[in-house]
C-alpha cells in the first residue's frame, strides 16, 4: 500500500471530526506506519498545549491504517482497548504518530505507538491499542 | 459547585476541536459527574457507529470536570494516563458520561468512568484516568 | 455454580505459585464473584505494603472465576489486556476483589475489578481485563 | 550501578512472593534495565504455558530495577498505573523483560517494557508503567 492509498484510507472510514484533526500519512509499511498531527490552534486546550484528546485521536486513527496497510486495504475493525500515557507537553509543533504493529493475528491485533514533537526525540506520549478484526 | 458553573468550565478551558462534541454537564456531585455526548453524524464512522475516540475524549474531559466540581473550581492539571475498553456499539444515540472520582488526593487524582447509550443499562465503553494536579 | 466449585477452578487451573496466594472464592454470582486475597507477610514489600503484583495477579485471577461462573465451568481463555491503577497503600489486612463481568461476547470478556481492604469502603485499586474465550 | 548492585535491590526490596520468581538482572543502564525471568514449572498455569500474572509481575519489578539504576540507588516509589498486553503464548523458555524509562520526572517515572521468549524475537507481552517517587 502507498501513502496515497492510505490516506484515502483516512478520508473515506474516519468521522468528519477525526478528519478535522489533518491527520497525514508519512509513511507505511509492512507492519508500521508513521502518521503527521499538524499542530493547530484549535487542539490547544488552556495554557497553550496541545490537548491529550488529539493524541488519543491520533494513536487510535494511525492504528487503523497501519492495520489496513498490513492488510492490503481497508477491513472492518473496532478498537479492544486503548492505553495511553502522557509524558510530556507539546507547544506549536507538529506530532509524529509512529505505529508498529507488534501482532497482526487473525482476530486480535496489537500496536504500540509513540508520539514525538516534530523534531524532537523525547516520547510526548505513548499508547498501547488492541483491535478486532471483523474480517 | 453548579452543572451551570461546570458547564462554564467546558466553554473556557477546552480546546475548541473539544468543544465541537458539545458535551453539556447534567449533574455535578462532590466525587462524581455525569456528562452527555450527544449524538452527531459527525462523530459517526464508517458503519454509523459513534467513534471510539469522541468517547475517549469525552471521558478524559468529564474527568476534568470532575475534578473541578469537587476541588471548587478550575485548577491546572493534566492527564497522566488513560485506559479505555470499548465494549458496545452505539448508533443514532447520546452517549451518558459517569465519572466517580475514586481518589481525589494532594497530586493525584483516580477516575472511574463508565459510559452508556441514553436509556440503555449496558456498558457501551469504560475508562480509568489519573490526573496529576498541578495545584 | 457455587462458591466451593469457584474454589475447585482456583485449585486445578492455575499455576503453583499463584495458588501460593491463598485467594478464596467468597461469592460467585451470574455476573460477578468476589475474592479474597488474605494478607500474608510473604505479600509484603519494603516498607510493609502489600504488593501490587499480589493484586494485579488477584485481580486478573478473579476474573477468570467469574467468567467461568457465569459460562457454568471453566472454559479455555487467555488474558488480552489488563489495566490497573494503585491508589492506596494496604497493610496488615485482606483484600477484597470484586469483579463485575461488564460484558461477556461470544469471542471477548470484559470485566471491572475494584479491590478494598477488608473492612474498608475506600478503592486500594481498580483494574480492568480484556479476555479472549477460546471456547 | 551494576547489575550486582541491582540484583542486590532485587533481594532486598521486594516481597518474599516476588522473590521466588527467580529474576536476575541481565543488564542495567542510564536510562534501561534488562531482567530475566527463568521459566519454572511453578509459573505454569493450564495447559501450560507461562501465566501472565508472572509477567505482570516482572514487568513491574523490573521497572523498579531501572529507575533505581537510573537514580543511582534505590528511592522509595510506588506504581500509580501499569497497563499489560497478552500477545503469545510462552512455555518452557526464559522470558527477557525489556525495560526502557521514556521519563524520569521529578515526582513521576514512565517505563515501556517489552517482553519476549529467550531467543525469540516477538513480543510475547507489552506493558507500560507509570511510578510515583516519593524522595
Amino acid at each position: 500500500m502507498t501513502s496515497e492509498e492510505a490516506e484515502a484510507i483516512l478520508q473515506e472510514y474516519f468521522a468528519p471530526w477525526i478528519r478535522q484533526l489533518g491527520l497525514r500519512v508519512e509513511e507505511v509499511g509492512e507492519r508500521h506506519a508513521i502518521v503527521r498531527l499538524p499542530w493547530s490552534d484549535d487542539l490547544a486546550r488552556e495554557g497553550g498545549g496541545l490537548c491529550g484528546q488529539a493524541m488519543m485521536a491520533a494513536a487510535d486513527t494511525a492504528t487503523v491504517v497501519a492495520i489496513s496497510a498490513a492488510r492490503g486495504g481497508f477491513v472492518p475493525m473496532t478498537t479492544v482497548q486503548q492505553s495511553t500515557t502522557f509524558q510530556r507537553p507539546v507547544t506549536g509543533k507538529d506530532v509524529l504518530v509512529d505505529v508498529r504493529l507488534t501482532k497482526l493475528g487473525r482476530t486480535l491485533a496489537f500496536a504500540d505507538i509513540t508520539m514525538r514533537a516534530d523534531g524532537g526525540s523525547d516520547i510526548t506520549a505513548q499508547a498501547t491499542t488492541v483491535y478486532a478484526l471483523l474480517a
